[in-house]
Formats: C-alpha cells, sequence, structure tokens
C-alpha cells in the first residue's frame, strides 16, 4: 500500500493521518462518485438497484501512481477502475462530471472530518482552559513584555486569553464547516454534459450536495477558490491559537521560570543521551506546527490568485498537498494542545514568589509598593469572567 | 517630511497612500489619545473644556525617526510631543493606556478608512460586471482548461464567476469591518493603572470605543491578534479575487486570442522602446499584486502564532510593515479593477469565430456536433442569473 | 509499513519518492549510527569485528509512531530497537551522539542522493535543450513582454535561455552537494560526552566524517543552520528554473498559439470526461512544483532564524517536512522537465507565419519593416553561442 | 517631495534607507543612462562632449506618481524627463535600452551600495563577537536544549557559533557582490536596437558593464532572475544569522536568567507607562526582522519561476517592493547588531552560578558530577579556536 501520510519525521500524526491520508481520500471519492450515480438515479437515469447492486459490489480500488501522473490526478484512474469493476453503471458513473468536481468534493468530506476532530480537541482544550482560568485567577504571577517584567497578571487571566483565542478558533472552524460545499460544474463549469442528461442540471446538483450533506454553492467554484481559502484560514488561525500556548508553556515551563511544567509521562521527553532529562514534547511539537501553518495556509492563497481560465494550469494542482499537510498538522497540533492541556502542573508558588520578589518592578507603573503584586490586578478578574461567560454560554448552547 | 509610502517602485500606490502613510498613522493615533482623554474626562479626571482646549491647540508633531528607535515604536515619542506641547493635559494624556494599545487601535483607524474605499472600489467593480455579465450570456466563448480548449462557456458566465468573487470580498470585508476592534488594556493588559484612576475600568474602556465608533471585544487582545490575522485573510481574500480577474483578462487579451482588451488610455501603456506598444498595464499590476498579497498575509498569522508572553519580543513588530503593505496593496490594485472593468472592450464576434472553428474540440465532450457551441451551454444562464440575483440582493440591501 | 512518501495528491512522486522516504531515511539513520560505530572502533572502543558482526546482524527497524512522538523524533526509537537487536555493541552504540548528530546528518545522506538524481535530470534536460537552442537558431517567433508582441526573437535563444536557467541551477546543486556535513556535536554542541570516550573528540567527528564521505564543517551546527538553508535555496532555485521552461511551454503550447507542443504519450493527459482532449500534463504539474518551491525554501529559513538556545524548541523541527518535500518536489520536477524537453515538440513553421503576419508590430521600434522579422534579430545567435560555449564546457569538464 | 522609506513603522530604518529610497533609486537610473550614453559614445554615435554636457546639465527629475502607474515603471517617466531636459542626447539617450535594462540595473546598484554597508556591519560585529568568544572560553554556562538544560556550555563558544554565522553570511554576501551583473538586452533580449546602431553589440554591453564596473553576464536576464535570487539569499542567510543572536540574547537577558544584558542608553528602550523599564530595543527589532526576511525572499524566487516569455506580466513588477524592503531590512538589523554586539554585557557570574546550581543535570550525561560543569566542556575551546582562525584569516585576507 502506498499513500500512507503517517510519518517519521511528523510526530504525531498517527494521530489523525486516517482522516485525510490516501484511503481516506479514496474513500472520499467513491462516496462522491456514488452520491453522483444516486442523483443520476433521483433523475431517472438508472434504476435505484443498480445504485444498490454498484454499492455491494464496490471495489478496493487499486491505483497505479504512473496512472496519476499521467492523468495528472487521482480521479481518471480512479473512475477506470470502478467502471471496469462495475459494468452495469459504467456507462452513467462519473457522467456530467469532472475530475475537478470529484477531487474538490473529496477533499471537502476529508475536510469535514478533520474539522470535527478539530473541534473536538478545541472543545476538550477549552474545558480545561476554563478550568484553570476559574482556579487561577488569584494565582498572581509576573506580567512579562518584550521579555521584561511590567505589571502583575495572574495565571488565570493567562488561561483565559489561551482560552479566547481556542473559542475564536472554534468559532471560526464551526463557519466553515457548516459552508463546506460540493463543486459540481463539469468539463468548464457550464454543467453542460449534465444538461443533457436530465432537464434541470441545476436540480441535479442540489441533489447531488444533499446526497452528501454538503452546501450548493449556487454555482461551481472551480476558478474560485474562496471555499478552499476560507478553511485554510480558519486552520491557521487555530494554529495560531495553539502556537500562543505553546509559547508560553515553553517560556514559562523553562527551568529558570518553572511556574508551569508539561506534565511527565513515562517513557516520554526522554533524550537520546542524557538520562533524566524530560522535555516539553508535546509544547515543542505544537510550536513546530505553529511555525509552518502560516507558509501552508498562503500556498492555498497563491493558487486561489492565479486560478485562470476555466481550470488552471499548475495553480489547483499546487494546492493538493499543502491542503492536506494543513488539515493534518492542525487536527495533529489540536489533538496535542488538548492532551497538554488537560495535563498542564501549575505551580502557583513559584508565580507568587517571583511576583513578589519582583514587586518593585512591577508596580513601579502605579509608583506605590504597597498591597503587593496582588493588590495591582486591574481587570484581570472581570476579564477572566468574560471569557468564562463566553465558554459557558457555547458550551451549553 | 518622511514617511510617505508613495513609492517608484509601487505604480499606482499614488491612488490610496494617503489613507494609510505616516501621516494617516500620526493622525490616527492622536485621534486615539484624544478619545482616551475624552474617557477619562467621561469619568470626571478632567474637564471637558481642558478636553476641548487641547484638541484646539493640537501640534503638528515632528517624530524623529532615532527617536522611535529608542522606543520600538513610534508611540512613546507622540506622547512626548503631545505632553510638552499641552502642559494643561500632560498628566492624564495617555495615562493608563500602553503603546500597543494606541498603536493596534490606530491601526484599526486606518484599516477601516482603507476597507472603506476597498469597499467601493469592490462595489463600483460589482456593478460593471454585473452589466458585463447580463449583456454578454449569449457571448459564446471556448472554454479553457488545463490551457486546452473544453467546453463552449459565455463570457456572461465568466464575469458572473469573477462577480461571485468580487461579492465574496466584499462580504469578507464587510464582516471584518464590522468587527475592527479598539485596543485597550494598559502595560500587560489588565487595564492595572486604569483601575487605579477609576472604579470600573471596563466602562471606561467600552467608552474609549464608542468614542472611536469601533468595538469593545470584551478584553484585549495584545497577544491575541484574530483582529489582524481575520483582517490579513479578508484583504488577501479580496487580492485573489482581483488576481483571477486580472489573470483572464491578461490570457484573453493577449494578440493570439484577443477576446477583451483592457482599454487603451492616452498616454498609458506605452513602452520606453517601442512606439504603438499598448501594454495591459493596469492588469499587470493587479496580478503582480496577487502575487505578493500572500506573503503579506501569512506574515500576519506568523506573527499571531509567535505572540508569547504579555508582549512579544517581536512578533508584533513584525506585523507592521506587512499590514500597512497589505492595507495599500490591496486598496491600489482594488481602485485598479475597478477601472479596468469599467473600461473592458469585449470582442463577442471573436470569441464566437474561435468557438465555431474550435467546434469539433468544444462538442467532442457531447459527442455530436449539430447545433454548434452555442448549442451546448448547460446552465451557464442559470449561473449567471444566481449571481447577478445575489448582486442585486446586496446592492439593494 | 507506514512513512511512505508517495501520494495521491502528488502526481509523479513515485519517480523518486524511494530516495527519501521513510525507509530511505531509517536506511540512513542506521548507516550514520554504525559509521560512528566504525569511527569509535577506529579510536579503540570497540573492536572492529564487533562492527562487521553488528553490520552482519543489523534488524529491520520497525518504529512505533508514538515512540516518535513521545521522543519527539525518529531517532531515540530506532536507538533503542538497535540497542536491543545488538546487544554486544549497545554500550556504543550512539554513544556520544545526541538525537540532533544523527538525524541531521541521515538528512544529508538523503540530500545527496536526491541532488544526484536532480543533477542527473539537469544534465539530460541540458543536453536537450543545447540541442533545441542549436537546432532552431533560425526559427523565428515573436518576442512576447507584458503578453504583447515586442521584437522578434528566435526559438533558439528562448531554449538557451532555459538552457542558461538549468546550468545556474546545476552549479548551484554542485555547490551544495560538495559541501554536506555531517552533523556532530553530542548533547549541546561541545562533544562533551565523545571528550570523556576519546582524548580528540574532533578527530572523531573527522573520522565520523571520512565513513561518510561527508564534510566534517570545523564545529557542529546545530542552531547555525546554513547547510539546510543553502540546501534549500539550491533547490528552489532549480524548481525557479524548472518552473520557467513550464510555463512558457504551457503559453507557447495553447491552441491559439501552438508554436510548441508536449509530446502526446499514449494514455497521458487524458480527460475524465472529454475524449481526445490532450493535457499538457508534465508541463502543468512542474508549473505547480515551482508555485510550491518557494514557500518551502522560506520555511527553512524561518526556522534558522528562531534557532534559540543550544537546540531550539520547534524551530528544529518545523524544518523536517519541507526539507523532505522540497527535496522529492524538486526531484519529481527535474526527472518530468527531462522527460518534457526530451520530447518537445517545436513547430518553426507556426513561429515563422505568426512572426511575418505580426511584422509591423515586430519591427515598429525599428521603424522600418524591410527584411522582415528574421533581419532583425540583433544578438541572438551570439547568445546561443554564448551559452551552448558554457554547456560544452561544463558537459566536458 | 514622495518615495521616502524611512517610515515610523519601521524603527531603525532611517540608519539605511538613504542607500536605497526613491532618490537613491533616481540617482541609480539616471547613472545607468548616462553610463549607457558613454558607451554609445565609445562606439562612435554621440561626442564625448556632448556626454560630459549632459553630465553637468542634469536636471534633478520630479516624476509623477501617475506618470508611473501609466507606464507600469519609474524608467519611461524618466526617460521623458530626461529628453526633456537634455535635448542635445535626446536621440541617443536611452536608444537600443528597454525599461527593465535600466531598472534592473539600477538595482543593482542600489544593491551594492546596500551590501557594502552591510558587510561593513557585519565586520564590525565580528570583530566584536571575536573579542567576545576569545574572552569568555572559560565563563560556564548552562547549556540549553528544548528550553531544557542539557550540558554546561562556555559563553565563549556561544558567541563563536553566532561570529561562525556571521562568517557565512559575509562571505555569502560577497559572492553575490562580486557577481553583480547589469541587465542589457532591449526589448526582448536580443539587444535589436542596439545591433542596428553598433556592428557588436555585446561589445557594447560590455562597455555599458565597464562603466558601472558591474559585471556583464554573457546574456540577459530578462525572465533569468539567478541574480535577484542569489541576492535574496544571500540577505536572507544573513538576517537568519543576525536572527540567531538576537534571539539568544533576548532569552539569556530575561529577567530569570540575566546571564548577558543589552547596553542600557539614555533614552532608549522606555516604556510609554512603566518609569525605569528598560526594553531590549535593537534585539527585538532585529528579531523581528528576522520574521520577515523569509518571506520576503520567498517573494523574489516565486516571480522568478513565473517568468513567462521574454517580460512577465506581473512577475517581474512583483519583485522591486520585495526586493527593496528586504535590503532595506538587512542592513538595518545589521547596523542594529553591530550596535547590540559592540555593547553587550556578559555576566560571567551569574552564569557561573547557574552552571554550578545546576550541576546535577548538566552532568548526568557524564554520569558523574565530580569536577563540577567546568570540567565537562568538551571540545568547546577547540570550537572556539576554529572559529577564530577563519575570523582572523578572513579579516587579515
Amino acid at each position: 500500500m502506498w499513500g500512507e501520510s503517517v510519518s517519521l519525521l511528523e510526530p504525531g500524526r498517527h494521530r489523525v493521518a486516517h482522516l485525510a491520508d490516501d484511503a481516506a481520500l479514496l474513500t472520499a471519492m467513491v462516496r462522491v462518485e456514488l452520491a453522483w450515480l444516486r442523483a443520476l438515479s433521483g433523475a431517472g437515469l438508472l434504476k435505484p438497484e443498480q445504485v444498490a447492486a454498484a454499492e455491494q459490489q464496490l471495489p478496493s480500488p487499486v491505483i497505479d501512481p504512473a496512472a496519476v501522473e499521467s492523468s495528472g490526478n487521482p480521479v481518471k484512474p480512479l473512475v477506470d477502475a470502478l467502471r471496469a469493476a462495475l459494468p452495469e453503471v459504467s456507462a452513467q458513473l462519473h457522467r456530467g462530471l469532472t475530475s475537478q468536481d470529484v477531487l474538490d468534493t473529496a477533499l471537502m468530506l476529508m475536510a469535514r472530518n478533520v474539522l470535527d476532530h478539530v473541534t473536538g480537541s478545541l472543545t476538550a482544550a477549552a474545558a480545561d482552559l476554563a478550568r484553570l482560568a476559574d482556579d487561577h485567577r488569584g494565582s498572581v504571577m509576573p506580567g512579562r513584555t518584550l521579555t521584561r517584567y511590567a505589571v502583575p497578571v495572574t495565571f488565570g487571566l493567562t488561561a483565559a486569553q489561551w482560552l479566547a483565542g481556542i473559542l475564536d478558533a472554534r468559532d471560526a472552524v464551526a463557519t466553515v464547516r457548516s459552508a463546506l460545499p460540493i463543486q459540481c460544474g463539469g468539463a468548464a463549469g457550464t454543467l453542460s454534459l449534465a444538461g443533457e442528461l436530465v432537464a434541470d442540471p441545476v436540480a441535479l446538483a442540489e441533489d447531488f450536495a444533499r446526497q452528501l450533506d454538503l452546501r450548493w454553492p449556487g454555482l461551481p467554484w472551480h476558478t474560485r477558490r474562496t471555499p478552499v481559502t476560507r478553511l485554510g484560514d480558519a486552520l491557521t488561525q487555530t494554529v495560531d491559537a495553539l502556537g500562543v500556548i505553546a509559547a508560553d508553556i515553553l517560556m514559562l515551563g523553562r527551568p529558570e521560570i518553572a511556574e508551569v511544567r508539561e506534565r511527565a509521562v513515562e517513557g516520554r521527553g526522554g533524550s537520546s543521551t542524557m538520562p533524566h532529562k524530560q522535555n516539553p514534547v508535546l509544547a515543542v511539537l505544537i510550536r513546530s506546527a505553529a511555525l509552518q501553518a502560516p507558509g501552508l495556509g498562503a500556498q492555498l492563497h497563491l493558487c486561489a490568485a492565479q486560478a485562470v481560465d476555466q481550470r488552471p494550469d499548475g495553480a489547483w494542482h499546487a494546492e493538493w498537498a499543502s491542503c492536506r499537510q494543513l488539515l493534518l498538522l492542525t487536527a495533529t497540533a489540536a489533538s496535542q494542545t488538548a492532551e497538554l492541556v488537560a495535563g498542564l502542573e501549575v505551580d502557583p508558588d513559584t508565580m507568587t514568589r517571583h511576583a513578589e520578589s519582583a514587586a518593585t518592578h512591577l508596580l513601579a507603573e502605579r509608583g506605590e509598593v504597597g498591597g503587593g503584586p496582588a493588590s495591582y490586578l486591574g481587570a484581570s478578574d472581570a476579564f477572566v469572567d468574560a471569557v468564562l461567560v463566553r465558554w459557558r454560554g457555547s458550551r451549553d448552547a
């Protein structure tokens, strides 16, 4: 078997690879072709029993990489394989669609599965962050700006800010997920052949969308790639939010600061040469993802902006690998973040000690030290409340 | 004078530079400081007459570039200049704010002005594209995929697809514009000093937002940069849509195709060596913008993902130039696109001639040539209608 | 088995995937560990027979993805597996190295194999381009600037320019290949443990380099990533050169221009819906690579610029996937380009016809049409000669 | 006056803006046009006295931004202004060149000035780093990997690694500087018109190059952008090296670590709200540059890979702003780094205290604590020597 997307160079990818590896893509493409058959059947072009029989006889298609290159995409080899295996419906199979219809729609199906996984991770992380924000309203720590001590903050506020970022991301993901569209335009975006087959090709497209529980966007988007760039923007925004959490945890977890700590797990974070060294592996990997997501999101925009003609000569193809990579990178990092915050060890005593020993600096703005750092927290608590109210509202919605 | 953002290397920038050059930024920062004074006045910390007098006496601040470097940002030099010029309010001026509050909020004010300009350009372009889509429903042309002839399309559908991209962009811009927030957190995002000045610092922040007609987002976002990345994503999406129009016009306007033509304007598009050569300057410049926007948008995400501590040590600073460049790039390209589509010359006869001479190819999918390209347009007209309905709905809203 | 890097979404990847997939990486890492054992043996720390026996008994290591995540990289799981399988050398195996030494060095070994493949493809392409440049010195065609007719050029000059780009790339690849270094610094770049094992740890490192036929760079580069960014820059430059060829071929091969044509290959370039359509698949895929390489190269620079401490907390990890992807993208595109130019069909008659029918435009600069396009070619031939002289010199060197 | 590139949003830019602002660009373009006149004069096309007179009468050209947009670049407006001001040479002025010849060559002249400035900064920084490396061979500090304590290192080795990065960058800059080429190809890269004017247009190009002390690259590179991408790669590599220094200094300068400190300068690093706060402004700004350079370098590659036809329809234009921005960003950051390292305050006592208190961790690899961190430094000193030898060799060369 080829096309696995788990990799030695992408630690943690095994958590989610099955959601978007080649097997998942093949499954999604087959599902798209079947949905189209069902739509054609609804329009009377073949009998429902024929579709049902085809579904029963579905082969496990084996796709030759050389055929993928020859066709420039994996759809034609798949269609050839399906037609050979399903002679009873071979005349109708894929008829009226173009490769891009199938691949774009399959990517949307894969994206939906990944987004659901991401949402689950974000929700879990949010619940833990809400707990931390509430529990640590009184855990005073030094605020740090441009690496220097500023004024006091609380760890509760820090966690609340992380939570707000997660909630922003979850909203962005939900918005995109609810609008994932089918692609359906035929050879050049006119539904030309479908229009020969049925009286109302738009109704056919609508039924196709219903079969897959995706949205019919009113017209094809072969060269208007907003569904792809919006997806990419939501994923990148998500990784941004995760990256901030990881960056803070890495900084606050340095041995000289030691205000938080990634939970030690048996066998995790060990060094190949230094016994007892405990690396903050999850945070490191999440931060690594945050360094990669922006470039992947930009790739999707670049392709969108180059979508010439009725199907561009390379700009569409240049989307694929980055889109899948961004999906899996985000899902991996979200899952790792959920685990990281679930096990985060917080040391309020160390925080307080730091804040008190730095009180002169932390209170210089106010101009008097009396009362100590805990007396100079401004609206910290109100801000924690604001985020918790939002979280509870969204959780219970 | 320094800080002009018009440049010999950014043709067309003069259209919009005044919206976001250094003078505009200074104006915006002063406006932010005054709004804060008014908010403090509303809380009883100084008299309204003092604020009014300060507004009357406002200096034209001259900022020394060396002071900007010394402070790491332009806010402290401005505050110093304002305090020197306005001794009656110098104690209250900026009190409770941090540099980031002022600069972030000023950037949001500048962004609003730019977004309004962009919206104007997009609306103008949309109106012209709607006209083209409607007028050219019957202008049959070859559909082209992967550079080769596919099935017939109409120029009306092509224009409708461009229009749909513009409408998507306009919606994205409107969403972002309506949510532009103030930044207000004080030294480390707790409103610590404001909390010393007034009983309810959050109410003060809300009044500050009202003064500027921006949104109070519930808590500061010093290190949660979604307002900036959402802005960047909407701008990049906009340029993507413009880029597709330019790419198509450049391709369709090649002398060997000549189905459309950028309007010749006296003195525009001339060559420095070849008389009579007429370059499609606007389309070239728009396409150039489309090659640049994705990288600028990615820069904003990269900074967002690195926003460590209560204010990061470089990631905030790395936003500024890219954010301004993306604002101005988008506004320039949108303005150029409005002019380009307003003057676009369409040659339906050439389109038809191409389609008819390629009829064998264009109709190969159907398998019979009878009826000609005009008889194989599928849902083209329905798709044009779908976009025009959307346009009319949004226009009349 | 997992970790395959061939993918349904990367057409043509099967050409080269074996050079850098997970199996290749494992092989390279094992080779690195064995070279270190041999170096230790040279220093008297174990007997040569022990190393030879270990080489005989080498297991096919199976690496658990969960262990890769737990360690944050694939080296520790591999070392654990090797130690378990090779108890006689387990005390010496990996002793003195750190994970980064092994992974960085293994990536250099993989890079060398990929660069050799790339060089082979570039040399083959160069030979064909030299032939085209020489054969078509007299094939006059319209020069095109900003999409419009400029002055006449020859296809020979066009091919010579492509060739010059290929030669520039081949030189860049050769420079990088000859300087590929080992990584050898131990836990924090001091060879601390190696210094306990032998009197001269630098000599040990030099021997390690000799074992692998890589360069010893004088000191470790754990956080000074020039070997990686130079590799990335050379690869990106290579894809740039390939991209220009593909872009020109796609443009000149449009049906309205038809001056060149990607060779039709049985079964290649077919459409899933349109019979007889012949897509220029290789050129499309090469152009797709050219849209992706710059972002991957930038990722490597971004990581290099963030290499804090003695090993950074994510910036190193964020290199891996992009580095491998850039290696394989380049090798795929180079191989496709060699095939594309080998089979390129050139139509000088069409070129001449276009040039003659556009003579008025093409000769406007000169101001007189007499003599025709072929009489206004300036130094075209001299430029072709200049590139061919360079090519012959480099070929025979 | 317009076109200034100093900006409120780019602190420190005033150090170098004059090297590449619009005035510098105009000066460079005028110099290019005059060099061409002199080359034509050498070929007998006008008298040396005419050129000398023209040089005397040179106007200060005022360029209308609208004319820049109309032409798509600043060259034609400049040529128009020069021809109007210099009627005696107007027939020969620019004759045989194209806009791209002038702009590309002018950018190379500007680049040379910037690279010389960068080299000066790098050399100054190198001298100071060499001093630090030598002085602090014995300053033991904790090695840190993945944020955790690893084995001991010395600050001398840290500085030596920074120095090695600077020397790598200086070499890269020198290589690029010595190869900066003229651009000279005329309308479509054939020297067509020059070939009408003189018998040997290539000799004319060679003389043109001599006039400017740039290299004649054998043939034009209008669409083969290696001179631009190599420049960009060298600049990005330089900023990478600067970024590592800044990242380390920011980390080691945190109040909880305090092993180094950016020198306090009167008036620098102050906060707008917190008295006595001393921000590490230079390091923050350098780090900010390091977050921006990779994207700018990638922009140049992206444009290079899209250089279709004899002059592309946007990809050339999309280079300009990024190229200038990258030049100035690098020169600014290099200058700031020279100042930063010149004044860096190192606290070896704190380093030692940290190392000793963490001795158990730092020596865990060795397995015994006896001797303390200073006894476990491996080849640190040899590595410092290796870099210092290289530095002295290059300095005295």
